[in-house]
Parts: structure tokens; sequence; C-alpha cells
């Protein structure tokens, strides 16, 4: 391979010849040779993108920037955002932990295809947009890295997370609307309890996830302030005045995401308590997702000695040995994508918990935990959703089965004649294996007459809406 | 000990004869030894007592419960909110996953108290309170243990934590105040910094404490909202006409807090969720507050050989062998409980994430994992403010030497003269174990005059507010 | 109330006049009002009295303590190992993290104790067995706290969580030979398979405990070192010669378990990576727990509507509302106590990571989590064998009905006719409603002599043992 | 794109015509979208690799497989682990909770290739080698997948974990010995203590590792154990007599490691818990490394304003604004890895806890979590090791002052005169800001002579080995 030598404050670096990244890059890809490459998640290098992109705005209109030094860093940014230098990022999240080495990689991409945009060559000659003085100018890594991650975190939960959870939602608010009048057995510790309808069990589900559409969006406020402006311990040290709050307009309006400058700085570098509350509503959303999933798969069941009240689409053949079989198999990418999020819940609270004076610097792992589960939950919505949600079609037959079987439609003589006589009628029935009428009148609590015009499944499912 | 003889629809139970519960509890008692006696947090008895009271007025209004079952239900219910039955509920949070038992406890209780209140005595005769045919009308333990959690869980958040959590804030915000002007050296990656002041570092923690209770004040809605009218499997069969909504504004005047009846009960039975985002916020709180309390001890640590650059009150001597000792105490009680609430944390979402069907069966696990919790982080505010806290002082001595000594103040020579000269002059300081001034001065780079005009750490900490 | 005046250090201090605390344990009370009094477990103050007892001998018998000192403060340990002081032990374990103050309650009780046992009245003169220079002596509390709970958690664990582990173990290996020829239709993906033997499917229970119990006691080496001889820092500063070794022997002799001195005292204060080691095999218990606890609940699900294909006692009335309804109430306490458990293990993960230099001081959340989860696990595995595990039957209808409608029996075919042309068979048989022989003489692919020889449940479950 | 026609038991799909998977993986391709292409970790690939040719060479020698087939297989198998068919595993983790698609995708490119291998042209003709019928005989996914995850998980923990750690520990152990006469302050609760030497200091991390070592090991045993021969549900159905030993054999012969066959494969199938075990013991290892990297950052911490008492390497420059300052960057990466790994740890134990009946369904996520956590912490060490704890040094000049102003060298006087004269001396030296010589001397407790000789650091420390 060829390289070409860069320098730092530190001394000089090889640098492989046709990449952009210089010898902080380097050293961070020699030092830090953690898990799989590369494992930055992108759409934090797309954040700084924007970042760098208004910071040379702002710094251009307050004056110390000049127009062509802004045009060229702008420049370069938008190809990053173009998704044309995404080579260009090789390190991994298990570098320094205020993502120092990641600011640097962009600087020193944008400082080096600012020199190539600009006429240059590669590797000759020095670049007019430096690194630190121009590129990084009024900013630090410990305000660039949490605004590129709150960057990231909200568009890619506007964007993905919560379309792909309202996509599930509508479903199945479309399916319970359907499904209304399906009279079926409830279940209550998995035991057979008095009826409901499928489309209220299905509301249910809507709701859980109505909820946690709602407590989602309730965090995206505190997600929203950008640190950036705070510079090295959120003084706002070498930061021109007014800086803070204009940068923040910009990022707001490239990203047309309603950004603000954070109002306390110190939080913003020392703190990541936007990540650990907005990653705590990406959980209850896992919570819930977990129990639609499994639900629909256990009503799903058999098909011939299981519950089987609903059918699910069948994807793929299910088993590489027995023939023919059909398995739940969205429900279970989906409950697998649930226990991740819960782990990184986890690993997302004991970062945060671990900050140490002016900065946290657990913030790759914060990041990247946050950015993981908000891809898989949206992702997961969607699948589920296309392949397997909106095929969902009653299984009537087991159905009115299950439900005539029942032995807690005895619920409904409790206001009749008691719930210690009810109670003698359906221990009867379940010793004698006989049905809850022949046990009603053969006791001589009632009537037949009485049984059938009291004991009506349909009557007590309540109102439906 | 003496016995009586209670029934329940499975036989004949001996109880102890000075007790007011009957058959249910004593088989829950006897079939669910696990762990110390009386676990189930009497917060949740608190709770049902404040809803079967409420329960018991709503079916008289409606027609279905005599005004004299509703006196002697309510009196009863009285009783045990005044304290006054407190030894009556001797069941463990490890019993049946609906909480059925405790609200057969309370039923049972209520039952025989009211039957005392009545002029009968304890054993003789048979209540004309009935347990389930009256205590637990129009109710099921289905929707009446997630309601008394949401009761304790709400009280408790708003009349503990809440205001716990708020006087610490204060304190730390009056101390922010007074420290705004105390020019310190900021420490980023642990590593000294540029400056900022101790009311800058001190308002960083406000500004986490301010996210955090807005963050669980977000919480409380889905929290407000009260599974009752629910019954067995959401439908509400069993229950007259208008009897949910009834019953949540009855509990809300009883309490004198906003509980609305839930918009859909099959989730508020099935699927707790709300807990999960409730304990979320506290989870929140706890990554804060641990953030908060090491820091407090970072920097109060030594005497002599620590940072040391705050005082904290010495409240009792710190070691049993080395004498003279003080430790920052309540920072380690408080940091114990954030491991704690993180460690809840996961109890809850583990048993949110497993319901089926039409009932949850975790409640109780959930509910006494918020519970504690709640009343953790509340308690441990207020001693971490009484005893800590508001005793905080700066040690200007401290202070000043490790300002004057940092290395770190050459950033603002950044703008002068570049980021890597700058860095020479840090680098070869360091290595001489001389000063920047000295050193800037030795490399030709600026002169006296300059160095004393632009580094100026008081003008190194932005605006101060 | 009450009170007399004691001292430590600090000045004087109020304390009742009753108890046998002292100034310290007074000053804790007063300083860590955080949740309930006395929460700090008993187990850990019988661990300090263990210890306490076996210092005095040893101190003694280095010569730094005298005959007289030794009997005085063997005696008073014994008492609180006979549980006659219980009352006297009012701390939480929301205190100092060293657990310094619960040290300092134990060698203040037994000071106090020991000058009464001496003849003399609490709170006249001054007793000749100082808590700090005698009952302490030779000891830290950063030393002694972490004895105490490793003497705790070891007690506990073979005392209680082994015991009841291996009577569940035990019960379901009975239950599986029982069980042996029982044939039955699999499940995977909750979906039908081929055959096995219920006897085959507790088996697999059992090993699941065999592995766990493999791997508790593979934690318990490292819990058997002691920290006891470490002192203030770990150095053994202020102990006699040979002391660590002997006292350690001590308890080993007095406790009847096989403790040592840890061979390195720096790491037995600093960390207590014993705790979290137990601890994981706690949590894995839980998690095999849950998985069975969970299978038998789903397998004895219905009555009428649900897989029914075990019988589970009933215990007691599952609902308050429907009458006649059984629940699998003792699945449902277990799984909560794994839900716990699981939680716990990350409080433990979260205390124990964040040690500082010599000391960690997360001891007593550490210890607490630890020894709720040792209960827990022993008593609910105690609760569930005794109320659920001894009485489960198989319901032989239920069983055949579901292996014969399987149509994963289909599976035999491969190696006869090949995966495609069997799942033919099955996929036909499943859209016609209709059996495999049907679809399989109708598809031509076999006879119906060839389908009765090939397709025999029985001879698809393999060996038996 | 150019594609082909493959064919399934459910029909036709396109497949991309220059890629060697078959219907099966294309149709998980397109069902499940959820997270980055590829992300089944290339382990598990490599595992079944071993596993597939293992069984062909069994089913070979057990007479129901030809030679040709067998080694045609086998050249497919030794291809894939040559990492020349890396790109022909296209599926996520998000997939069937059994991983029957990843199996399907190595059968499927195994038979392909085997066809090409044979001479023949990929898309043209049938291959000889039918990927359920050959590859997959005698197997399923049910026991391939575990088999795979057990072989990937051994093979990285005893290639990559294990060595990674020990490295770590060698240079610990070293470093220990080297500094073990360097006598410096201790500090307990963050707060000024008794000496010890740093090399004491040192010794506690190799202790922690030791331990941590020990513990993974102890799980090995049971990741040993593999499913293969269960197939579906454990029972082994269309396996030969003796294949299930067999196999064993052979994979533990390929792979050079001791794998044998699970004596349980019920357990095997349904339950993971030998992948809760162990990564069980890689969180323990998590949480001693936190403890490690966290003591060494602290000890590091300046230059000028923090502890300073050791010096790391400066390994790359630590600020894009502050010139000069190095930061404790590999401290940081480590200490983010075992944030990663406490909470990969829930999301196992959250997947372990919920298989149902004869099958575990998490198994991807439970694999990836594994080999994530695995192959973090042995490169973590790696790097720490290389770039930082080989260069470890202690700075004198710091340790010798922090030593000589410590009050706490006061302890060595409880001996001599009592705890409560020794502490007042601390107290009044600690008020006056003067030496624990003058004021024991002022205070006329002992003389100077008597304090030389008692209060000396170097004979505070123990026992130095």
């Amino acid at each position: 391979m060829d390289f070409r030598i860069e320098k730092d404050t530190m001394g000089e670096v090889k640098v492989p010849a046709d990449k952009y990244w210089g010898a902080q890059t380097e050293r961070s890809r020699n030092n830090f040779k953690i898990g799989p490459a590369g494992s930055m998640p992108m759409e934090v290098i797309y954040g700084f993108a924007y970042l760098k992109k208004a910071a040379a705005h702002t710094n251009c209109e307050l004056g110390v920037l000049s127009e062509e030094k802004r045009d060229l860093i702008s420049k370069a940014c938008d190809e990053i955002l173009e998704g044309k230098l995404d080579d260009q990022f090789p390190l991994v999240v298990w570098q320094t932990g205020s993502g120092t080495q990641s600011n640097m990689n962009v600087n020193e991409v944008v400082s080096n295809r600012a020199h190539v945009i600009a006429g240059n060559k590669l590797g000759e000659g020095k670049s007019d947009v430096h690194p630190n003085d121009d590129v990084n100018k009024s900013q630090s890594s410990n305000d660039t890295y949490p605004t590129g991650m709150h960057i990231a975190g909200y568009k890619l939960i506007v964007e993905t997370t919560i379309p792909g959870v309202e996509k599930l939602r509508d479903t199945l608010k479309k399916k319970s609307e359907e499904f209304m009048n399906v009279v079926k057995i409830g279940r209550t510790h998995l035991m057979d309890a008095t009826p409901l309808t499928l489309g209220q069990e299905f509301s249910g589900y809507v709701s859980q996830l109505d909820h946690g559409l709602k407590a989602l969006k309730n965090t995206l406020p505190h997600l929203a302030e950008l640190a950036l402006g705070g510079t090295a311990v959120g003084t706002g040290i070498n930061t021109p005045k007014g800086y803070a709050e204009l940068v923040a307009k910009k990022i707001a309006e490239f990203t047309k995401l309603p950004f603000v400058s954070a109002e306390n700085k110190f939080e913003a570098l020392a703190a990541h308590d936007a990540i650990v509350e907005t990653h705590g509503a990406l959980k209850q959303l896992a919570v819930s997702l977990n129990k639609i999933a499994n639900d629909i798969r256990m009503l799903a069941s058999g098909p011939r000695s299981g519950i089987g009240e609903i059918i699910i689409p069948a994807n793929e053949p299910g088993s590489s040995i027995m023939p023919g079989k059909v398995n739940p198999t969205q429900c279970e990418a989906m409950t697998m994508v649930c226990a991740q999020v819960i782990g990184n819940d986890v690993a997302i609270s004991v970062g945060g918990a671990q900050g140490h004076y002016e900065l946290n610097v657990f913030k790759p792992v914060m990041a990247n935990n946050l950015l993981q589960s908000a891809r898989l939950i949206g992702d997961a919505c969607v699948s589920f959703n296309d392949n397997c949600a909106i095929g969902i079609e009653p299984d009537q037959k087991s159905i009115t089965q299950h439900l005539n079987n029942s032995l807690m439609l005895v619920t409904a003589l409790n206001t009749h004649i008691g719930y210690e006589k009810a109670a003698k009628i359906a221990k009867t029935a379940h010793e004698n294996g006989t049905t809850l009428k022949e046990e009603a009148i053969n006791l001589g609590f009632l009537t037949a007459e009485e049984f059938d015009q009291w004991v009506r499944p349909e009557d007590m499912v309540g109102s439906l809406k």
C-alpha cells in the first residue's frame, strides 16, 4: 500500500496515500484495534457533517472565518452527507470516550477534501483549511461529539423509529377495528377467563404503542438540546459572541429539525441524561413490543395442538428437518430486538452514571447503543408489520370452540346467584367434564331459560368502540 | 395460638383468632413462604383502601350497594388509611402475580372489620359485608391491584420523590449561585482543562435534576390512568354502567390526586408500561444523582492528598481504625441507592415484558420495585441535602493552587497564535516543569505583556448567570 | 423516651437508654433516614458476630487481648448469634458504603453488652471492653464488612439456596422418571413439532438445574476467601503476625464452613468480584427457573381452552371475580423472583464496577442484593416444589389428542421419501384439514402399511433413559 | 443485477446469479430487513462449517452418506473456513430465533458450492448434494445453531478473550513486582488512608483478573457441550445410532478443542444457560476491568491538578481545542467496553429466560452478544496492555509528596496510645494545618523520638511479596 506522511502535534504518521484522513485518525486506527473497524456509526459522522457546516457558516457570519473557507468546508460536509466519503471514517466506537478521534477524523477529512476541492492534490502542499484552526473553529470534541450524537439520534428516531412504530400501530389499529366483533375467550394467568373480542385484545396493543410513542416524543425536547458552543468545559471558551444560539439555529435549518442550543452547556458535556431519557422510552417500547409479539405467537400457535386463534402469514419454510412447518419468525426477530434494547438500556445507564467532572467519557458507547436500538426498533416494526401484522386473520373455528368450552362464562352468574354458587357450578362441571348449563340446572341454582338469558358471551364483552 | 375457622370456595381454613383476615389470606401465608413475611408494600394496601372505599361509594351511587354496606366498607377503609390495621396484611410480594391474594386480604379484612364495626364479634356470625360480593363488588384483582399500585406509586412520587429531589435541586441551585464567581480549574477525562467557576460546575447538576424532574413529571399522566372498571379481562364485566369513570373520579377526590379512568382497560390489565415509564424516569434520576454524588466526593477528596476543592460536612467518625478520618458517606449512600435503582429498572423491564394475553402477572414485583426506588430516591435526596449538600463550601486555597498550576490555560492562546504553537508551549512547560508564561516567552511566541493580557482565567469562563 | 449520653471522637450523642448501641450507631440512625429502619440484613450482623468472636480468640491467642476480654466479647457475640439482640441493629443498607457504621454498631453493642455481662449496668461506668480498641482490635470496617458479607452469603447459599434448588431438582428428576414413557407432542417456536416424552421434557429442566447448581458451587471458593487481616487498606496494619490465617481458621471452625484467608487482601477490600461471581450464578439459576416455571404454566394452561397437558395442584381460589378459577400461582411467584434476581444482578454489577483505589464502597448494597437473591431463590424453590412440582400429573387425554393431531409426525418420513415430498404431505393435510395418512396415500408417496410402519410416535422419541 | 431462479418447498425465488445461496436465504434477506445486512457473526458461520463437515464425515462413517458427498461437503466447508466464501452469508441476527435461516444459508451455499466443485456451473442443473437431505442430514436448525454458537464462542474465548486478559494480567503482575517497594498513600472512600505500596495496589488488579480468568474457565465445560444429535426436539429423530457422540468427537478433532456431546439434548435446545453462564464470567471480568481502568486513570490524573501518582503513555493529542493535553484514552475505551458487556449480559439473561417448551428462540441474539463481549474484552485488554499498561511508571515526586502529607499515618499510633488519642492528634493537625508530629508532641501524647520510631510509612505496609 502507498502512504503519505501526515503530521500532528506529536509528530509524523504514515497514512494510506488515497485516504483523506490525517495523523490523528491514523493514530487512533493503530491504537484502538478493538472489534471490527469502522464501528463508529455513520449516523454520528453525518451529524458531525451537519454541525461542521453549521459552524463554518456561523463562524463566517460572526466574522471569524473567511467566506472562502466556509464554502470549502461546506462543500466537503455536503459530500459527506451525500455518502460520497463513507469509506473515510475507519474508527471504532471503542476509542477515547469523548469521541475526540472521530471529531478529528472529520476535521482531517474535511481539511484534506477541501484542499482537493480547492484544486490541489491530496498530500501535496498544505490545506488552506486547517483541521483544528478552521474546521474545528469555535468547537471542541467535548461539544461536537454530543452535538453529533444528538443530531444522529434525533434524526434516526423521527425518520425511522417513530414512523416504524406508527406503521405497526396503524395496522394493529385497523385489525382491532376489523376484529371488534369477534368474541373469543379471554385468558388471565394463561387460564381460561371471561370473554372479550379479538378487536379488544388488539386495542390493548394499540394503546401500548400509543403510550410508548407519546413517551418517546416526550423525550425529544431534551434530545433537541445541543451542546455546541460549550467547547472545552462548557464555558464556551474560544467562541465568538452569539455563537451557540446561531450555530444551533443553523443546524436546525440544515436538518429541518427543531434543534436548540442547550440552556446549560455544563450538563450537556458532563452528562448525557438526554440519551438516557430517550433510550428509556425506547426500552419502554421494547417492553411493549415484546408483550405484543409474544401474545401474537401464542395466539397463532399450533396449527393443531396449540391455541391457534389467529393465523399469521407463512413467509418461509419453518424447519430444516420438519417438513411443512411454519413458524412465527417475525415475532422472534422482534422479541430478540426487544432483548437487545433492554440490554442496551443498561449499557447506557452504566455509561451515563459514570461521568467525571466536566466530561462524560462514555459518549461513543452511549451513542452507539441509542442508534442501534432506534434503528432496530424502527426496522423491526416495519418488518413485523409488512411480513406479519398486516396478514393476521382470526381462525374462527378455533375461536368458537375455545369460547364455547369455557367454564369462565359462569362469571356472568355472579350478579344473579352470587360468587359462591357460581363457583360451585364451575367446579362441578370441571370435575365431571360437563357443561356449565347442565350443572347449573342439576344443582338447582337456575333454570335453562335463565342460563341462556344470562350466559351470553356476546353480552359479556362490554361496549365495543 | 387461638384459631377460628374461616371458609372459602375451597373449604375450611384455620386462621389466628385475633386477626381480621380470612381463608384466602391464610392460604397464601401458608403457600408462599418466600422471603420475610409482610413484604407486600403497605403503600399498595393503602392504595387498595382508597379504591375499595371509592368502589363502595360508586356502587351505592349506581344503585348496586346499600348505603349501610357502603358506610361499613368506608369506615373499615378509613381505619386502614389511618394505619390502625397495619398488622392485618401479612402477605408477601412473591405470591400470585395478579396480586389476587392481597386483594382478597383487603376484602377479607374489610369484611370482618365491618362486621365488628357493625357491633358484632369477630368470628361470631357471618359478616353482612361479603368479601367478594360486597367489598369486591364491580371489581376483580385484575383491575384492583394495578389501580392500587398506581395510586401507591403516584402518591409516593408526588409526596416523597419529587419533593426530595426538588429540595436537593434547590440547595444545589443556591450553592451554584453562591459559587458563581469562584474560578477553578476544569477537568475533562479527569485531566486538567480550561477553567470554569464552581458555580458553573454546580449549575450542571441543577440542570440535570431539572431535566430529570421534568422527565419524571412527563410520566405521571400515564401513571394517573386507573385500570378500575376493567374487572376480569378489561371488558368491565359485572360493573354497572358509568362505573369506571365515576370510581376514578371518587379516587381522585379521596386522594386529591388527578387520577382518571384508563382509556383502554385491556392495556391497563395486560401491560404495566406506565410502571416501566415512570421507573425509567427514576432510573434517569439515579444516573444523574450518581454523577453528582460521585463528582462531589471526588472534589472533596483528601484532605491532603486528593483534589480537595470543596469541603463537605463531617457527620460521623469515618473509620473504625483510622482516627480522625472523615468520609463522604452521604455520597456513598446516594450512589448505592443509584445502583439499586438501576437494577430495579431491569427487574421492572423483565416483568413488564412478559405479560401474557389479558393479564400481566408480574404486578407485585413491579409495584415493589417502583415503590422502593421512589422511596429511596426521595429519602436519599433529603439525607444528602440535609447532611451534605447544604454544608458544601469551597476550599479556596486548594482551588487557587490547582488553577494557577494548570497548563490548560494555554487554550486561551489558540485564537491568538494557533493551536500548534499553543500546544508547543504547553508540552515544553510540562516537560520542563516550568510555567506557561516562561515557555511562551522562551519560545518567542508572544511577550510577557501579551501573555498576561490573554491568559486570564477569569476571562475564560464565559458569561456567568 | 429515656436517653443516656454516649460519646465518640466527635462528641456526645443521646442514645435510647435501653439500647446497647452507642454514639456512632445513633449518628448513623439520624444521618441516614433512607428507606425503612433496620434494613441492613440480619445475616450480615450474624456474620459480624462470628468474626468478632473469632478475632477476639485470635487476638488472645496471639497475645494482644486478655482472656477476660476475649470471653466477654465471645459471650456477647454468642448472644447475637442466638438472636437475643436482634433489636439492637437499627441501621439501614443506605449508609456509608464501607459498612463502617454497622461495624461500629456491632462493636458498640458488644462493648456495652459485655459491660452488662460483666455485672455492670448499661450506661453506668465505662465498659472494660472498648468498642474500637478491643472489639475491633486488629480489624477495620474495610476488612470486617466484606468478611461479614462473605460469611452471610456463603452460609445462606449452602443452607438455603442450594438445598432449596436441590429439593426442586430432585422432584423434577422423579417426575421425569415417572413420565418417561408418556409420549407427547413436542413444540418448537411454540408450534407443533415431532414428539418426545413428558419425562424427556422434564429431564431438560433437571439438567438446567444440575448445571446451575454446579455453576453456583464453582463460585464458592472465591466467596470462601475472607478479607479479615487486611484492616484499613489491605496491608494488615495493626494486626499481630499470623493473625489473618488464624482468624480465618477460627471462623471456619465456628461456622463449620470452609473459609480461608484471601490470598490477596488488596482485592478483597477494593473489589467484590466474589459477590459478582456468586450472584452471576444465582442469576443463571433465575434464568433457568424462569424457563421451567413458564413452561409448566403453559403446559398446565386451560383447563379447556389452553394446552392442558399437565395438571398442577389447585391451592387456592384463583380469582376474586371468576368463580372456580385455578391459577399457576407458584409459577408466578417463581417468575417474579426471577425478574428480581435478574435486576439485582445489575445492581451488583453497577456497584462492583465502581470501586475506587483501596476500597469498594458499595458493600452494603452488594451484600443486600446477594442475600435477597439467595433467600428468594431458595425459598421460592421450596414453595414451588411443595405446592406445585410434587403434585404435577399428566393429563393423558389432552396429551393423546394433541399428539395424534400433529402434522409434524411427517418428519419420520424424511429418511424414507425425502424432505420435499414429506413437506408436500404435511401442507396438503394442513390445507385440507385432513390427516397425514390420508394425504400420504392420496399423493401416492407411500402405502397405508408403510405409513403405519414408519409413522409411530413412540418410535420417534429416541432412547429413554 | 442478474438473477437465477431457486426453489424451496414454498416455491420459486429470484436469487442474485453470482451468489451461492438459495431460496430460503433470499427469503430471509427480503423478510428481515432489520439493521445492517450480514450482521450474523461470521464466527457462527465458521462454527457451522465445522459441524457440517463433521456431520458429513459422521454420516458417511455411519453409512448414511456416500463418500463422494462427504468429500464435496467437506471441501465446501473448508473453503468457508478459509474465508473464501465470506460474502455468501448476508443474513442478519434479527431473523428467526432458531437461526434456521442461517442454517439454511450454510446448507444452500454448501450445496451449490459442492455443485461447482463437482465441475458444474452454478445455476445449471441440480446439485447432487441436497441442502436438506445431504448437507443437513441428521441435523436440524435446532441442534445445529446452538452447536455453531458453542463452537464460535468457545473458540473465540480461548483464542482471543483469555489470551488478551492473560496478556494484561501478566503486564500488571510485572508492574506489581517492579513497584513493590514504592510506598505511597492509600485511599479509602477516596480519602487519604494508611500507606501501601504501588506494587501492592497493582497486585489487587492481578488478583481480580486471576479470579476472573478462573471463573471464565469454570464455565467452559458447559460451553463445550454440543447440542448436535438432538435434531428437532432433542430426541435425535432421524439420526443414525451413535451419531451424537461421534459427531462431537469429530468436531473436537477438527477444531482441536475439547467439545463433547451434551448429556441432555433437551436442555441443549430449549435453554442456553451455557451462554448465560459463560457471559456471566465475561461480565465479571468487565466489572474487574472497569475498576482497574478507572483506578489507573484516577491515579494518572493531572498532570498538575490531579492525583498524578503514575504516568501513562501519551499516545495521541488529547484534545482538539486544548493544546498539549494527553488523556487516558485506553482507560476510556476499556470502560466503554465494560459498560457494553454489562448491558449485553442483560440482553442474554432476557433472551435466556424466555425459552418456550422444546426450543429457545433467542439463539442469534444470545450468540451475538456473547461473541461481541468476548471479542471486545479480548481486544480491549490487548489494546490497553500495549498502549497503556506496559508503559505505566510511578511519578515518584507526587507519590512522596502525597505520602508525607497524609494525616492517616496516625493510625500507626493506635496500638501505642489508643484510637481516641490518635484521633485527637489527627483532628488537631487537620484543623491547624500542621503536621501530626507537631500536634502529637503539643498534645503531650508522645515524644518526638517515639513518633519517629512508630510512624514510619515503610513499616506500615505489611509484608511485601
